[in-house]
């Protein structure tokens, strides 16, 4: 294992900014191109909520973000790899990310440890892990109280079902309170479970590309220890996990100690961070995509972002507005829509009020990488 | 008062069947025309529940019924008028039909009479009726506790400030148990209700037309008397009001015995009833639209309408079903999604299912109603 041979997956740089690590690139897919940075959205269960994937085409999303943890359980890979892969279950035709699964159950196991692993019973809405080993997670499915073995493997296997255009392989999320030591066999451990979950990808790549996930937390030693390590594989691209610190400030320490570390020829991914500011900070110390559920979650409470800051559509001064959410926006809300009818629609708690604002929201999103796209071509980033 | 002398409003029969008194029309309005027989989609706070105006227009529902008693109090008629009319406001380019706010009062007054008229506090998303007199109803707006009352003249200047295409005058609605004479007196008073919510449109008529509402319960005699009384007024057409009586069968007896007191050409409206049975029961007796939300919220609880029955998504049974709804449908659910896929945006709970299902019923409606259009044209009903 060496370097990616992949022919059906590249990352092309167009501009390197003069100013900053900040890069233009357009990362080719089998499902097509991604122009970077860029933002990706999240579809969890294979849809972006409040949105159909027709929609979410139209405003030109050109990544989403599955989530295996969640597919497995429902409907289960093997219903979607029956139903020609994920791509045609949820009619997407452009490029689509899934995750291992492995941030969903060690978020189960350690948001809060000792409740989690007490109570075995079925709480709606919640699994349950049983054991953590070498092996891989146990848990009890939230559905239907099956146990589910996690592993390296099954990680791979269900994103070989599900058949996105990029794959993550399977890491450990640490607590967020962790003593040196055990960060340290965590990190370990991340490294011999992605080995592994390359080693299953390499035996049937389908196509599929895969990014390493760089762990080590906040300690910068152990972030450039995870690089130099993940960097000798022959992973895709990189993405960033684990804990990014309590601040903005020091996500942007960690970022800046980490990146440079990693190969300037193939996509670096943050993983869950896509608020203005993070990406605003993040883009020149070369991160290329951004996912996160935050413009989309904010949609669904009525807040719009523009380009004078973020709205809230629900209160008192927008229910005489009749102007549009922004003046210059082409969403589709935008072009047919006023405050005063989406402020209306929230307090009449009409789920269509939710639609609208994640349209526009979701567009507002591709407008705002397009900017920082242009400014990187002209060196202003 | 004898006779209708608008212009702007036209209702154009093509074609009377030989076997029925259904007939194939087109009822003429400032935003265009209505096909009939054809169904009412009801939008009640200015938006088909998990839908955009611009999609409803896109599946090519031509009339759509909002309730003046929501509008009233959320966002407040004056708002939409200030935005330019309930067409600009909601983004409609189609025909609105508003109803006078009578149903919705009447219902909170008689759904559990002692109750509602006993407990005067705040509940949430119910109002309380203080006083009915001839003048009209008081109540209590569940939204700011408000006194407002709703009269003839209240409820058309309502429906003036939203100016939709067709509106309906102010009627009361008897309790579904009643004695034969309060039911008189009921459809008197609703008679010198009806004649003043004429009078108050005729004064400003802003290219609107009027309805009147047919009452008499399923006394056939007072549905004759009420029926010979509204026609002599210069109402734009009819709509059916009041009770039906308990199943099918007494509906088709009331409306049997009903409709040919109506004049031939003026369009018939029955209020509330949408179900297909109902549908094919009541067009052969010369109903011309039907509003009802039956379409719409079973959608929402996950039953497809299918020209081989309703079909339940949310069962088992269609997890791995990877064909569209229907096959023949052209609707963009059908286009581009299968009952696998909208059955588990169920599970996941995810309201993109719910946008799916009311995309394809409505549509359904609209081709259901088309093919009774083609039938009356060839004299098959």
């Amino acid at each position: 294992m060496s370097t990616s041979t992949t022919t059906y997956f590249e990352f092309e740089v167009l501009h390197q900014s003069r100013r900053s690590r900040a890069r233009l690139g357009k990362i080719h897919t089998p499902h097509g191109v991604i122009d970077t940075p860029n933002f990706v959205g999240v579809g969890t269960n294979g849809t972006i909520k409040a949105l159909d994937n027709a929609a979410v085409e139209q405003i030109g999303l050109q990544l989403m973000f599955c989530n295996t943890y969640h597919l497995m359980l429902q409907p289960g890979t093997e219903v979607v790899k029956q139903a020609g892969g994920l791509h045609r279950f949820i009619n997407r035709s452009m490029p689509i990310i899934t995750d291992s699964g492995g941030f969903q159950v060690f978020s189960l196991a350690y948001g809060s440890v000792a409740d989690e692993l007490k109570s075995r019973g079925a709480k709606k809405g919640e699994g349950h892990v049983l054991k953590i080993t070498e092996e891989g997670v146990l848990f009890r499915s939230y559905r239907d109280g099956a146990k589910v073995l996690l592993t390296p493997e099954s990680s791979i296997a269900a994103q070989k079902d599900l058949g996105a255009d990029i794959i993550i392989p399977f890491d450990e999320l640490p607590p967020y309170h962790i003593a040196q030591d055990d960060l340290k066999r965590s990190l370990a451990r991340t490294h011999r479970w992605e080995e592994r979950s390359l080693r299953a990808h390499l035996a049937h790549p389908q196509q599929q590309a895969i990014y390493a996930v760089i762990h080590g937390g906040v300690d910068l030693e152990l972030r450039q220890h995870s690089c130099e390590h993940l960097t000798q594989l022959p992973f895709d691209g990189f993405a960033i996990g684990g804990s990014m610190g309590k601040t903005k400030q020091e996500m942007h320490h960690m970022l800046s100690h980490t990146l440079p570390f990693l190969p300037p020829d193939k996509p670096n991914h943050l993983l869950g961070i896509g608020d203005l500011e993070s990406i605003e900070l993040s883009i020149p110390l070369g991160i290329d995509t951004f996912d996160s559920s935050y413009p989309t979650r904010a949609a669904r409470h009525g807040l719009l972002l523009t380009q004078e800051g973020p709205l809230n559509v629900t209160k008192g001064e927008y229910a005489k507005n009749h102007l549009p959410p922004e003046r210059n926006c082409m969403c589709s809300t935008c072009q047919h829509f006023t405050l005063s009818y989406i402020h209306h629609l929230f307090k009449a708690k009409e789920m269509t009020a939710m639609t609208l604002a994640t349209v526009h929201n979701l567009q507002f999103m591709m407008r705002f990488m397009s900017d920082y796209r242009e400014k990187i071509s002209l060196d202003q980033i």
